[in-house]
């Protein structure tokens, strides 16, 4: 485990770290922010996963949560999207599949199914890495949100985990990659066509299924945001989140699109609204 | 003259517009965000000129204006700190000195002359185009900050154009470009080795030389920060302006570096200094 990088941010500390993964078999890189409180003992961890494309640059670079994390005493743990320094056949060819688009699912399918473990890592081998890399870290006092594939990693990995994650926001979710070409396209890569496999990474199918989150899920949603009715179909979450008695928290902004200026406007909310809960 | 893109952003509008600049004779990018008070009149405008390699996106993704900006009222312009598309012998081969580095000089040496106009640009055609762009700008009403060479940029044509800037800061500015080496490639490369010119682009010789700015100048310096001894030296901005009886406020933070985390952390301080000076 090594520490890349490591700014003054806000009175804190911007931590950018790489470590040898077990679950992906590659170098992984994530960032971590301590905020002021972290000094002086244990804080809270508000954990990020970035959109297609992404790396844990984006959000650490734009998205503004310093300022508010130091002031709340929240720690944020941003990993990378998929794993990488590999070559996988196909694996460059598309935004939206393989580099960059790991979806956060455990793949199945080869050649995936070796590297492409992004649930196993996020939900366990990245907290434990974070927590030895920075043992002010209360792994006990998670949340998790994320925007676009990464708010589908969110709603999918705190619905199933109420064990590790206290609350679950998201920016502009995927919210049924089973009715989205975005999400057809990586499950059936990464898990072949048993669509009940599909359904353990579908939001509003782990709803249907019986997953809950006690203490509500927020989500914010541009409205002249360019991937809404084809891709991210908020419609779908909410209509899943009433029929099951799911409380849901969902915030249409008129004029915002899917960029990260719109998750720097909402971040504050976000953060607020998690930090209440943890 | 194009708008490029226009963002929604904490309730205003981040625009990015390029033109053809008859200064530079090349096309010319820059960012301006319109907070939500420039819907009902016009706006006083923070100028900030950004540092070496920089072009109108760092600042606009990285420093967290928006927020702040949307709040007081504020609109903020970004320019690019150079031509660009040419092909000058030479411009592209060291990160301190042609593209990416135009230093905020009028150049008088060749091949530079023609092109590298970017004091003229900044303070004459960007205001007039950005004013005509934005009918809401109130260009009587303008603060100027930077950082590093922006912020050597901020506080010389501040210094010098009393008339156009109402206040002026800047965040880890080169001092006195006379005195260090990013400054004597530059001031050599731009305007041959006549002293004389060069003093008029170092902002301690031209506060030596009786330049001032009545409303004071607010600089923020991180003590981390790797150029801090060789190339920024704000103990000879702090002794010209002693000397001179310049008001200056000068902030050493420490722990702080260079880069984007630092100027974020202080845009805040920064902008309601300047707004309450406009």
């Amino acid at each position: 485990m090594e520490l890349n990088s490591e700014t003054r941010s806000f009175g804190g500390r911007q931590q950018v770290w790489t470590h040898q993964s077990k679950e992906t078999g590659t170098e992984m890189t994530f960032s971590l922010y301590l905020p002021p409180a972290a000094e002086d003992g244990p804080v809270p961890v508000v954990l990020y996963l970035s959109g297609l494309t992404c790396t844990h640059a984006n959000v650490t670079d734009k998205g503004g949560f310093q300022r508010v994390c130091a002031e709340l005493g929240l720690a944020f743990l941003a990993p990378d999207t998929s794993p990488r320094g590999l070559d996988l056949p196909g694996e460059h060819d598309s935004y939206d599949f393989g580099s960059g688009a790991g979806f956060y699912v455990d793949a199945t399918q080869e050649p995936w199914a070796k590297h492409y473990r992004m649930e196993s890592y996020v939900t366990g081998e990245l907290l434990k890495v974070a927590g030895e890399a920075a043992p002010c870290l209360d792994l006990e006092d998670i949340a998790i949100t994320g925007h676009s594939m990464g708010g589908h990693g969110a709603l999918t990995l705190g619905l199933k985990r109420p064990d590790l994650f206290k609350a679950i926001s998201a920016f502009a979710p995927i919210s049924s990659p089973i009715h989205c070409p975005w999400g057809q396209k990586a499950l059936g890569g990464y898990l072949g066509d048993d669509l009940t496999a599909w359904r353990r990474y579908d939001a509003c199918a782990l709803i249907e299924d019986g997953a809950r989150c006690e203490a509500g899920i927020l989500v914010d949603q541009g409205l002249s945001d360019q991937f809404l009715s084809e891709q991210l179909k908020p419609e779908l979450l909410e209509e899943a989140c009433r029929k099951a008695g799911q409380p849901l928290t969902l915030h249409r902004q008129d004029g915002y699109d899917h960029s990260y200026f719109f998750i720097a406007t909402f971040m504050e909310d976000h953060l607020r609204w998690l930090g209440e809960r943890l």
